[in-house]
């Protein structure tokens, strides 16, 4: 840009809430048709006119803006503002600040001793100003990993959308706790819309869907489901004498492990069930196990069958399992924590068939789908189970007003944050349909980076992707031969260590190998080209 | 103020997250002293010389202020804001919205299935603007109850810190998860922070103290601790065949029942120990419980003692139950989610006297120091417990670099929010003496208020109140005496329906009393006195 066409910009104010620049302009000058990312634009026009361009979702809206005037463009929509008077001055107000997004992410893990005695993270008696906590927190952000990065590939998330961010600011404001229906009336609503949509999607009967939000690794719900299924006395009277098996597959979360540790079910009762070289469980192994189990003395209490495995993206054969479980009256979940967001896409729905014969599902808005973390959701199709496992109180439940139960009758927790809203608000700014177009956006993107990939001679896939894991090796240059079974981990920390990209790591038999994310609603094929290019750079 | 030394006022902008006014002023103009409560206040001058007066914790700031210079009011601060020249015009920005704190409360719960239908809830396959979520969310902040007005006490917490409304928005722009040290550096170090501070302030040794934030509800980590305390395999092999015994007071907290039905226990295995008349356990009663317990063949568990019970905010007495559970070698946890925070002030602190001794402590931040929900933690003088009893990964710890463990480790919990973040501002923000002296201003107040009472002859306490519980009863007027054991409950939904007030209600054997709690930062003995006359109205 020419310096004629050029305005004079000044920051007066920023916080890590806001921003307010001023700019001045001639006759000639035109910003660039530009996006506020993250942020929310607000311009005042002080002096002069101006003609504003926007285009959002495909569609140009052209205006005229004097004096006193505003011109508000929302988060992700671009526009150009051009002057067309001899002078212009113009205030405009970024929430959040457009210093927020960089370009330049931050991967630095520095040691816990080194920021345990970072004098912006220490605690003191006195009372310091407003003003020094609101820089500690902003050199906290600064000092944090960028997850909002589309380069953050590392977890099964990247980025959180701009509709999470203005729901968690209304949910911080409007602090309640979804235990009761008389102090949240509203976010109880908001958490069954939610849950009949989970339940729609799946195929289950609108009427019989119920479901919660709940803090991550919501396996404590659905297992003590299955308990309360098989026996309507657990919840007086515990796990009694009972040697339970959980079976789920050879790469299915570790989670099982924790939850069947807090149930009192011990980690001994997970069983592992044998995986296809896709990683997808094995409906023969399961049998088998499940057999074995009982010809052990043990009582078969759920199969947990995984949409979307955390290291290879696999996709367990719902229909098959839910076969198996229907013939021997096992509680069936799926953990779709990571794969369930293919339900909302017409193309890639069949990764998931088999669903509506399921029990309950584990399902993460703020994985995929970019919610605010966390945004985790237990659904079941058997309407009175989470009442039966969780409520203590009397049987004062009146069938005919069931809607209008305290939710937290339902729940193990008292006090609850209402995380449905950051879904709520992804569905109602993208329309489920839009939450589709995610999906099936990226899908065609993994199709193009397995393409390209399989070009490069010193990349070798792991497994054809079938999901949005891209697990791939690289072959360590000439000389360095020796570290062939390390060489991904190496370029991994490389990677990191220089900001270039913040992917994952695993191993298999024949060593290490990265695992790269497509979540982030910014990711476009040159990113992943970009970063493994640098991969294959010689160290 | 007559119309000389007012200004004009003119809102250019508003939505959910910030409010932009221009002002108009003239050589008469001045502004009210005048807090934004909740809201920061940017003003930056266009025009025109002014003279600021800031007052903040008793200090006084004056300032001249010309043309592009700014005036930034921090949260909670007074200011007056006067017109030096003839002419004058200012820019405001607020953020959040002043509009978002009316000062008429909203305490209506609608039905639920007329919100179940309401347009602004519903969800469509279609995507809409995004200024219609924008609208969207305004009018479920708008129909949602007011918790952040001081007359909300139905719940043992009223209202959101302004620190706390600052580092939400920091944290969910921040997203990430506790699970890795990798992925949350900062926020893994500030939990330590906050955790190490909570040991700190209970006496207990700091190398020793360990503890994570938990979603609320954190019964489940101390209930596992206590079961791995006493079977270092329970872990691998859950409960087997054992019938625990599990001691809590009549006055504790209901969720015990709900942890023992997750574990596994059973709420079969709650015992409920008698009180006194003021609400604190009895240690005689516990002493005999424990034996019957075990005449009974069942295996003692756990104690748990409450500070600040749920009704009448009754401490249990700390010193002599430690010393029945050192005796019987039974794990003594303290469920301070309400009354943790006399510990950080010096005239209150003996209530919670023997913390010293008790293995580990439940603390909630967001119910009376006015941190966002949730904010709770559980801590621990036993630092490997947590660890034992949720680590599912092989044994690599290593004792000398413990301080660089990834805290996924030692949650239940895979991805997890960085609670820890609200609690840390608060102190950060306040310092620990900050703390302590709101517990000492409510506790002054709450004296305030039972005098006030007992001058009222148709208002009873339940009992002498020891903490910012107010339980009173409302004798009804003549001719209502056949409602008098119901007459509080009808008094409460008044008051709620009129939006006046919105308080909670017990009852006892002489039938319905009134629950008020002091929490707020703001209440005053005026907002109590306004209250209870009101309830004192015919109606």
């Amino acid at each position: 840009m020419s310096q004629d066409l050029s305005y004079i910009r000044t920051v007066l104010f920023r916080n890590s809430t806001f921003e307010i620049v001023e700019c001045r302009w001639n006759s000639k000058s035109v910003s660039a048709m530009h996006s506020h990312g993250h942020s929310q634009c607000c311009v005042l026009v002080q002096e002069g006119l101006f003609k504003d361009t926007q285009v959002k979702d495909g569609q140009k809206t052209v205006s005229e803006r004097g004096p006193n005037d505003s011109i508000v463009t929302p988060m992700n929509a671009t526009h150009e503002i051009r002057c067309l008077s001899d002078v212009g001055r113009t205030i405009h107000v970024y929430s959040p600040p457009l210093a927020q997004k960089t370009d330049s992410p931050n991967f630095a893990t520095p040691t816990q001793s080194s920021l345990l005695s970072d004098p912006d993270l220490s605690l003191n008696t006195e009372s310091p100003s407003f003003e020094s906590l609101s820089r500690a927190l902003e050199a906290i952000r600064a000092k944090s990993i960028s997850t909002d990065s589309p380069l953050f590939m590392n977890q099964l998330f990247s980025g959180v959308r701009p509709e999470s961010l203005l729901s968690d600011a209304v949910l911080s404001a409007s602090k309640t706790t979804m235990a009761t229906l008389e102090a949240s009336p509203v976010f109880s609503a908001i958490e069954v819309l939610v849950v009949k949509e989970l339940g729609k999607v799946s195929g289950w009967d609108f009427e019989s869907v119920e479901g919660l939000s709940v803090p991550g690794g919501s396996a404590a719900n659905f297992m003590a489901c299955a308990r309360q299924a098989l026996d309507a006395s657990a919840k007086e009277l515990g796990n009694q004498s009972k040697t339970f098996a959980v079976f789920v597959s050879n790469e299915a979360h570790y989670s099982f492990l924790k939850a069947c540790a807090v149930l009192g079910l011990g980690t001994n009762s997970v069983v592992r069930v044998a995986c296809n070289e896709q990683g997808e469980m094995l409906p023969d192994a399961l049998e088998l196990a499940i057999e074995a189990a009982c010809e052990e003395g043990r009582t078969p209490l759920l199969v947990c069958a995984t949409a979307g495995t955390t290291v290879l993206g696999a996709f367990d054969p719902i229909t098959e399992i839910s076969k198996i479980c229907q013939a021997q009256n096992l509680w069936h979940h799926v953990d779709a924590a990571w794969g369930g967001p293919v339900l909302f896409s017409k193309t890639h729905r069949h990764l998931m068939n088999g669903i509506e014969r399921a029990d309950s599902m584990t399902f993460d808005a703020h994985k995929l789908l970019g919610a605010s973390l966390s945004s985790s959701f237990f659904v079941t199709r058997h309407k009175k189970i989470l009442l039966a496992a969780n409520d203590v109180f009397d049987g004062g439940y009146l069938f005919h007003s069931d809607s209008d139960i305290d939710r937290g009758r339902l729940s193990w927790q008292c006090g609850r944050r209402a995380d449905a809203l950051s879904f709520w608000a992804l569905i109602k700014g993208q329309g489920t349909q839009g939450l589709g177009d995610h999906v099936d956006r990226l899908m065609r993107l993994k199709d193009d980076v397995a393409r390209w990939v399989k070009d490069q001679p010193r990349l070798t896939l792991i497994a054809t992707p079938q999901f949005l894991n891209i697990c791939v090796r690289v072959t360590p240059p000439k000389g360095q031969e020796a570290q062939a079974s390390q060489w991904s981990k190496i370029v991994r920390d490389r990677l990191r260590d220089s900001n270039l990209a913040f992917v994952n790591f695993s191993t298999n038999s024949q060593g290490s190998f990265l695992r790269l994310i497509l979540a982030h609603q910014d990711i476009e094929l040159v990113h992943v080209q970009n970063l493994l290019l640098a991969a294959l750079q010689e160290s």
